[in-house]
């Protein structure tokens, strides 16, 4: 009676879902359904999906690293061949545009970053191999044991899909099976993506269960997932709400959860570098929280801004360019949900509306360029509240009295991705940064000077983490190779272990 | 009214508790209590630590590395300068024996420790420091902004002590102040380690809060210590009821917990080796078993034995060892009540005591060396029961039917410490070597070929961690200088910054 779906992926196996339920996809531009229907699979689907990739597991231990590399160099080449039909798909379900954005930008960054970790995967960089000769005792990092489960994020449909973004890429190249469990918001691309790995998976005659692909699955079927006895770990990228959840069950069983949840990117701007070029920054500013629709972890969400004539002229140069901008298109209709309902919450505890604040005109989902402001004085009456992330083109402009607000107000900052200050070149701003650096420091995972925190290089130094609750864990980074790495590894030491039973990686 | 009780070190000053009760150490080699009176200390006052560590943390930050080596070389020395003060006081807290345990063994164990900590302060080794001079992009490891939390155990006074063991030094090292919260079971030992470290800290002129010391607080103010948004991270060392108590009360509040909880270190023991050298492996077994009357978080627990005639003779001469020698002191009276209820569940799921199994005859506490044994089927009637951790002279032989058995009863193995294979060296045995490794190695993290598991040197390559639940987090390691002090750093990026603006450690 019921529809086909969508086939998913399980142990080597394109093949109908035993699913619970169906979904679609949306057209955020045009504010319309998609037709494919696509399952969400029974907890028996996820139960099956565990053994098959823990047997994978075992396998791709002593898969050699360069087959591991062959295999994401293949399935990069995979997706520059089918550029256009992956970049056509993404730009229906998530109205971001074709062009820069999903071609010339993600697209790149995600095949850059699939061959970074190629390249990680045949030198054994992420291993951290030590040798004590004298003790006989060796280590080294070693893949997890059991698969990894990676949930994506719906801002990014390939830079941090599940199945070929930096989590994929990270536990892929530490010999660890993937089972993807893709983004409901873009499930067609998810299973293109999914479709030319698994290729490559072939290709390179990989074990066949080392990627699978589900594209839901209930709440508690999620969490259960999570926290399986067989499950090597989980990356999540997604909203607090549901990290949390998914946090607590995993704590729980033991098992490693990676998280990157939510982040309002504070940023300062001291008086020196407003009065400097304050109409240059209010560029820099309205371009990068518009960015993407301000659908972006690294959205600068809140601008702590001295309440002076200079950063008045600040406000006003900023409001001037996010009224006259044209929204961008919104990822799906949940998001303006929350995007109205969040507003709704900066207004409640205080901040008031400068521009925008209301979604605009349809059928496209779209949310007007918002900016809200609240005094110091009434930011530290919620500051709570107050940092509520709102996933869109809006963001909080705190006015402080002084530099001792400035601090006061960092000192309440909950943990973020990132925190930038903006200062003068003279040095007339030198002695108010050294204040406030050491409190915004330790409240964020990366620092940046005189730049907006939207762009995330796929650099060995990159910190794309941070704190709690931006993260679970201040120590690990979702991008940057190899250290991202690290995150989907076990230590395994070797005392006394004969010369010839060594992993290879630790031979003489 | 109420006797005056030793004084706490907080912020700076020896001072009076304000308790909420009282305890008394024991000597545990006469079974009776020991004067001084220790106090609980009240929330109050470890809100009060926290406060003055978090001062502490900010400070430490911009401490020189060369400071930090300082205080811990001086300590060092410190340690040995009050050497026969230290062995005779930890001999009457704890039995253990002065020499060659205490004074020959575990203080220089612990000195080295802190020297090898120190040379990793000074020399920077633990910072992992990156830099992207392209993209202008740096990073590098740092403190955690608040204070490390120690909770040592009760089995090794000085080496994992909560003020000068592995964790102490690994906290210290990467510039965190520590709260140290001392075990109970050896209270003098921990007070006089802390006026040796705090004399050590006033010499070198460290914020007065680097260290701390309470003795003991309320369950739910423990708690609330180590979710608290002022503390950095926490280090335990214990029982695996109070570290589960501890992880999920931190992991509410995302706050980093690193657990060494409990480990019953599978040994198994391959029939040729047994052919070729069964009473020497008897008697190594025996040895390491009853080490420290068998307190030690890597002794072999449990021992997975061939069912055949050298397996029987194993058996054989391992029951005469353990039954001809004098059982050892044990660390209080809480240990041999737990040691009674704990073979009484051994017994209970169907182990037989082929030797001890009861207390020995006072005024000591002391447990008769103990062996048990269940066949390969009864085992794996009750994996999880049979695998209860006794912290004592006590092992359980699994007579297994074949190889087949033995590698289903470690597919049934929780996480450990270590693991460890005897096999022959005429390679009679590297076949079922080879098919019992791989599942073996991802349960533990530390394998081991032909040797006991006891021993845990402070090497580079060395991991004293593992699997849930013998920790938190199959990452990461107790011991082992630098790789041990990443534990409690979060990683910092610097994006754009001005050169001048980096932290020392990361300046061209």
């Amino acid at each position: 009676m019921s529809e086909p779906t969508v086939p998913v992926l399980i142990a080597g196996q394109w093949r109908p879902s035993h699913s619970v339920g169906t979904f679609q996809a949306e057209n955020p531009s045009l504010g319309t359904p998609l037709p494919d229907l696509y399952p969400i699979s029974s907890r028996a689907e996820v139960i099956e999906a565990l053994e098959a990739g823990s047997e994978a597991a075992e396998a791709l231990r002593t898969t050699p690293g360069t087959a591991i590399a062959d295999f994401l160099e293949t399935f990069a080449e995979g997706i520059e061949d089918r550029c256009d039909a992956l970049v056509e798909l993404a730009q229906m379900e998530t109205g971001l545009p074709q062009s820069p954005r999903l071609r010339d930008v993600e697209l790149p960054r995600t095949t850059d970053q699939l061959r970074q970790a190629a390249q990680a995967a045949r030198n054994g960089s992420w291993r951290r191999s030590i040798r004590d000769e004298t003790r006989k005792i060796y280590s080294i990092l070693a893949p997890l044991g059991g698969p990894v489960v990676v949930m994506g994020p719906n801002n990014f449909p390939f830079a941090f899909n599940s199945v070929a973004g930096g989590d994929f890429a990270a536990a892929i190249a530490a010999h660890n099976p993937v089972i993807a469990k893709g983004n409901p918001g873009h499930p067609g691309t998810t299973r293109l993506l999914t479709e030319i790995a698994y290729d490559s998976v072939q290709a390179v005659a990989l074990h066949p269960s080392a990627i699978q692909l589900l594209y839901r699955v209930p709440r508690n079927v999620g969490l259960e997932l999570v926290s399986h006895p067989l499950v090597g770990a989980t990356g999540f990228t997604g909203s607090r709400q549901a990290g949390l959840q998914l946090k607590a069950a995993a704590d729980q069983a033991g098992k490693p959860i990676y998280l990157e949840m939510s982040s309002v990117n504070p940023v300062v701007l001291l008086n020196g570098a407003l009065s400097e070029r304050g109409e240059a920054i209010a560029e820099e500013f309205f371009s990068s929280c518009t960015l993407g629709a301000g659908q972006f972890c690294t959205s600068p969400g809140i601008v702590i801004v001295p309440d002076t004539a200079e950063g008045q002229h600040f406000v006003d140069e900023s409001s001037l360019r996010f009224t006259n901008a044209e929204p961008g298109v919104l990822l799906g209709h949940d998001g303006l949900d929350a995007l109205v309902g969040r507003v709704a919450t900066l207004v409640q505890y205080g901040a008031k509306v400068l521009c925008g604040g209301e979604p605009a005109p349809g059928p496209a989902y779209r949310f007007a360029n918002t900016l809200l402001c609240v005094s110091g004085d009434d930011f530290l009456k919620h500051p709570h509240e107050l940092q509520t992330e709102v996933f869109g083109p809006v963001a909080l402009l705190i006015l402080a009295q002084d530099t001792t607000q400035i601090v006061v107000i960092i000192k309440h900052l909950e943990g973020n991705l990132t925190g930038t200050i903006y200062s003068d070149t003279a040095g007339k701003d030198d002695e108010i940064y050294a204040m406030i650096e050491p409190h915004l420091r330790q409240r964020v995972g990366r620092l940046l000077n005189d730049k907006m925190p939207t762009g995330v290089a796929v650099s060995p130094a990159m910190n794309h983490g941070g704190p709690y609750p931006a993260t679970g864990h201040p120590g690990f980074t979702a991008v940057g190779i190899p250290t991202s790495i690290q995150r989907f590894t076990a230590l395994h030491s070797y005392d006394n272990v004969r010369p010839d039973r060594l992993p290879v990686a630790l031979r003489p």
